[in-house]
């Protein structure tokens, strides 16, 4: 027997690694939940499409599904590990799909892998990390039949646009992110923790792009692709995927963009900060001088300094004093020094 | 029944979101206002051309339309949804376009998006967010009767050539911005207001560009495209309006470059004013620095200070500190520190 | 009648908008001066070219010659309007031409912009903007009979060729000046000056390269071409200018990263002198604080200070204080802040 | 006879140039080790394949095997010298491949070369500086004969699979100093041998990206050529060699911009830093100004100086600094300046 | 007659331009020193090819040359001017192809040009500018028979090979420069000499990356080229000059890099040191405004300061101010400012 059907209404935490379901459906109705050595036969039958779907399979039961479908050994070997580049690979009877997927966990971004052997008569997803189980996707699937009875290419198309469609809450939460340290860095300065956030927003922006970029050529190359499976009535729905995939491109190039200029428009605000500063010290240095100045002449032991002793001498050096401080004030006040 | 059919010389603000037009055209004279339901059939007439325009329209209204034109299910839900990435999309019997187009209101860039829908004996215009009401071009077409009596692809042709033409304003408006900021950033130092002006200008033209550049394309493909609706003789117009789009291109790029050399060159003016102040400060303090000093020296109070008993004692040191500050602030003059 | 046929030997300043000069050659040989509205019937006749020269022409003038030789009215519209992007497009039975030019005027680089129109038997050049008259270059094509009797390919080539040449002299002129800002950027601080004509450089490298690069396809296409009045023996010609603009384009490039270094190492200088500053500056106040604090020290009022009552302590005290500074001065001047 | 054939079991430092190993297979199995004269003849017989492993050989030696096999004079002279660009070259009937390898060697990148010669029959290995022995693969081929009985593309796949293979320590590596960086940019400033940790692993990043990119041209030829001794279902092997090219090519492009962005956000802080002390200079300088200035004016010398006389004149000077002191304490904090 | 024939054996600086060598071979061997205006005739004898160096001709010389083998009037144009861009031309009868040489003049990389005219029977090779002479190669050409004896294409290989084995020399000096400069900049600050060093180094790699990269091209062309005077046999050749190219281009872009992360550590650098400086000097400024601030308070004339009257108030005020200042500077030490 296989490794335990976990209940689609299962709560995600408690999906453990190995088979997480295994149905044959005909005519967009499901046949039967069936036990991994038959899905090769099932699949055989007219008009019948395996799914199973697999979260962290070990390379055990990747070999034992591989036997009932004859998988190519490299592209098991690729399932069993995660960290493969996402791509779409053609063997003789079947197609190997990598995706990556990304969503939001605690206001972290997360990524995720998932990948697809597809062949006539099956279709088999692996998760890997973090991503949403497929459980729900399945169940929305079984309730239109009729689309489901379109086969593999619709079941692959199902979830690809699942995949794509995860996308973009993640960039809606990194925007609003950008958003917010725009309105920062035209007004304040960058402190360390808006540094921090930046870096990471960058980060997460790269990781999300290696994401996009090369799965919208995995698109097109479902949309031309002539192997006996894919139906062409199927390949506007591929198209739209890779449409939508050039919408999250756009709008991650934009982000990037945007926290480059909003990088360059802190930088050039810290610089004038910077000089705001020195003009700042420099006026009341200069200030200050004064009454050091004409304090410390007055304070020499001198014997004749005539001056000292004046009746109001005292009092006109203070008001000489203020009087200069104050016309330099005014002065640096007028060139916007202070 | 419809969506109220707005009079066309109805003000910009009463537009409601639905049907804001739908017309049928026989050899360039309009024949008659016709309901949704009907637009199918009046479409199948020969040398008919039925013209509807529609302002942020529901899902309902959209399933009514594509219900009389038989409309790809993916191309509606596009159409739906506004923020789409500028395209063409071939169906099976129609074409489906979204442009973006731009616009001044209050001085400010504003965005929107036109789909159109497109097939034999008729044309769908969509109209998402900031853009002109199609109205006034409407009534420009009827008045050019032996233009607009070849059919949907002068239609198409007259949306596009329309959308594009109001780029240039929008790029004359931000030319106008970016030559303020260039006389600025080389005469005096860039302010927070200078700076959030600047930011603002590159992500407008960023804006700019994502509408431009993808359009071309759908232009390239519209001049080469051998659907039996687009006549050969259209094709020098689309290269027209491609024309226009790399020109527009050209100049955001012009416009993007310009900017970040100001902002460079604002950063080494920046750099340059902090050197100057950290020159002056240097050698005021230089100057004052010698005053102190002497006037510290004596008024130390040691008992045998020859120096203090002399007659003319105050008024040497004063005159000996007078020519040393002199000499240096003349050097530093001549140094170009001050 | 026409617009006034200006005397080739006129200064350029008398050079007004509308017809330039309008021609008809025969095997190499001027056979007469024509009215525009007789062109299109000179065309015709076999071995004769009418070459039609306009500067800034009306609206009217254009359409005149358009009727003449069946001009398309998008390539009209086109050549009434300056600000166009260099671009070769073929309609049925001609080519439409356009290409920027650029001279220098009082030491400033400014552009213009010629378009031709060329079929069977006809050149029209348009010239807009800054640019030299075609006249002297007419005058130098009627002296070489031979060349000339090769027909419009010929004339076209001498235009391009023309246009092409003067990009260089440009070229030059800015070099001299990008010398002259690296002479300077080395060895001093960079003024607003400077930083004012490094922008203008680099905006006008930028309008050049603009210039340069799209020609090149202009000429490729004109290579490869395979119009009927395009004599093959014509290409390596037209291979010849295309080389030429790759040169020129390899040196505007150069020219730009010139540019962009000379920037950095500006940037280094400027750094490099405000630490110097700020090195000197900590100094001299490290130096001039000693006898300030010492002197501050002995003009302390206590009763009991015996140094106050030695009879050397005055002296002491200053040769304490000259020899602490010396030290100090002696430590600085090593470690290269003085 | 021939370098002395060093034992595979040997120490790697006991490796000397030469042949490593010179052995003859026939369906998976090892027939014999060989001398070198004769390889050509083994070569030869149906169903052997020769497969020569060379440490950093002279030109003798190369040219020794050359003779054995026809090698291209090029290629030899290519193999004699390390140095080359990973690629491959087809000659009239055989390969040249060239391919960098990298590997840790304490705590530090080192890179080294194999070029490979194959041919009907042949497969000759040279390795040059730095890389693991080909011994240890040797040992694990022979010990899955099967695999081996493939022939010579086995080889050449067991070969280039290991040397990708050996790229992705390198990359952990890399990646754990990276990350390092990162912890230290964000949190304090970078100190002088933090730079030149980054500038080195910019440098080993730059130079194993040279080593990877072309290498999966490499691939791509390998699983498109038609030549006979690359068997057609070999051609997926090769395909997954270029794969985790890509991923290792990802990679390193992702470490390198994160270097880029931990540069930027550690200027951006060093910027920061440079204004808060500037700022906390300036607060001091402003603090301890007001006890100068006041101490100053009661040590000047006038006679009539009434505040001088009163009883707690002293005590109320002292009481109101201090307040004066205490208040721009105050402020300051309040501003963040302190 | 002709230019003088200076003889192979003659040093350099003798050289004077004209005709350097115009030879007639043979089956692999010289013929005869021919006159240029018998070179037409010598080259139409089967089995025969002139090979004729020139340096620097004359437009007249270069006439003669090219009425012998029917030139194309532009190619002579071309190599009558320096200034070419690297590039292959193909005239109906010949190949024109224009290289660019470097080399290192007393610790400077010149720059020259090659131009090479190639045809049934001939080769003409001019220099422009700095570059070594060919006569050397020509003796190592007249030593190898059997390879001279291939012909004309044996010679432009021979000369392409010669041009591109001297970048490595250059690379490898300019490897050097940038070695010291690393060291330099790692861990002292850049001086101006640096800056200026490190300026020069980036335009001589600027210009050897216009020499390298298309003349990669130049070699692609002759490795495809079905021109009947270039034997296939030579492809191989021609695509190891490519390789050795790529090669270059490679190690060109590497030092480019590494010049770019060379200047940015140094500005990092300058930064930190700007730092360091700040905050030694924001530290001394702390420390000593304890005895000036101190030393002013008791050096004010107030009748009733009682500490001014105590036995010891002289000592402790030195030795709480000593105390301070010590704490002071142990508190500054321990956060490493001092
Ligand atoms: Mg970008
Ligand atoms: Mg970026
Ligand atoms: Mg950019
Ligand atoms: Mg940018
Ligand atoms: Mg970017
Ligand atoms: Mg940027
Ligand atoms: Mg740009
Ligand atoms: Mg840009
Ligand atoms: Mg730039
Ligand atoms: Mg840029
Ligand atoms: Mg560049
Ligand atoms: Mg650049
Ligand atoms: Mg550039
Ligand atoms: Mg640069
Ligand atoms: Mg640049
Ligand atoms: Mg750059
Ligand atoms: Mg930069
Ligand atoms: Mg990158
Ligand atoms: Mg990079
Ligand atoms: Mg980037
Ligand atoms: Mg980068
Ligand atoms: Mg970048
Ligand atoms: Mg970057
Ligand atoms: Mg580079
Ligand atoms: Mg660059
Ligand atoms: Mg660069
Ligand atoms: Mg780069
Ligand atoms: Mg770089
Ligand atoms: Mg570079
Ligand atoms: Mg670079
Ligand atoms: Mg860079």
């Amino acid at each position: 027997m296989d490794a335990p059907v976990t209940n689609a209404a299962a709560p995600e935490a408690l999906i453990r690694p190995g088979v997480v379901n295994a149905s044959v459906y005909c005519k967009g109705a499901k046949v039967a939940d069936i036990a991994i050595d038959d899905a090769g036969d099932w699949a055989k039958r007219e008009d019948h499409v395996v799914w199973i779907g697999l979260f962290e399979p070990g390379v055990d039961l990747l070999e034992r599904v591989g036997k009932q479908f004859a998988l190519h050994p490299l592209a098991i070997e690729d399932a069993a590990k995660a960290h493969q580049f996402p791509k779409l690979e053609e063997f003789d009877d079947g197609l190997f799909i990598v995706a990556r997927t990304a969503q939001m966990e605690d206001g972290r971004v997360t990524f995720g892998e998932t990948h697809l052997f597809v062949g006539a008569g099956y279709v088999v997803s692996v998760r890997h990390g973090a991503s949403q189980s497929y459980a729900q996707l399945r169940h929305r699937c079984e309730a239109r039949a009729q689309r489901l009875s379109e086969g593999e290419d619709f079941i692959v198309y199902a979830i690809l646009d699942f995949i794509v469609d995860n996308y973009f809450p993640v960039l809606d939460c990194i925007n609003d992110q950008v958003d917010d340290i725009e309105d920062h860095v035209l007004t304040t300065t960058m402190g360390q923790e808006e540094i921090e956030q930046l870096y990471t927003l960058r980060r997460d922006l790269l990781r999300l792009r290696n994401a996009v970029v090369p799965l919208q050529d995995v698109c097109r190359r479902l949309e031309r692709t002539d192997i006996v499976f894919i139906d062409p009535a199927m390949r506007p729905h591929f198209r739209d995927i890779r449409d939508h995939l050039r919408r999250a491109q756009e709008r991650v190039d934009t982000l990037r963009e945007t926290l480059a200029f909003a990088f360059e428009a802190s930088l050039m605000n810290a610089q004038m900060q910077q000089t705001n500063i020195s003009r700042r010290l420099a006026a009341w240095a200069a200030i200050l001088a004064v009454p050091t100045a004409i304090a410390g002449i007055y304070g020499m032991n001198f014997e004749h300094m005539p001056e000292l002793k004046w009746q109001y001498g005292y009092y006109a050096v203070l008001g000489v004093t203020f009087t200069i401080c104050s016309i330099l004030y005014w002065r640096f006040r007028r060139a916007g020094w202070l």
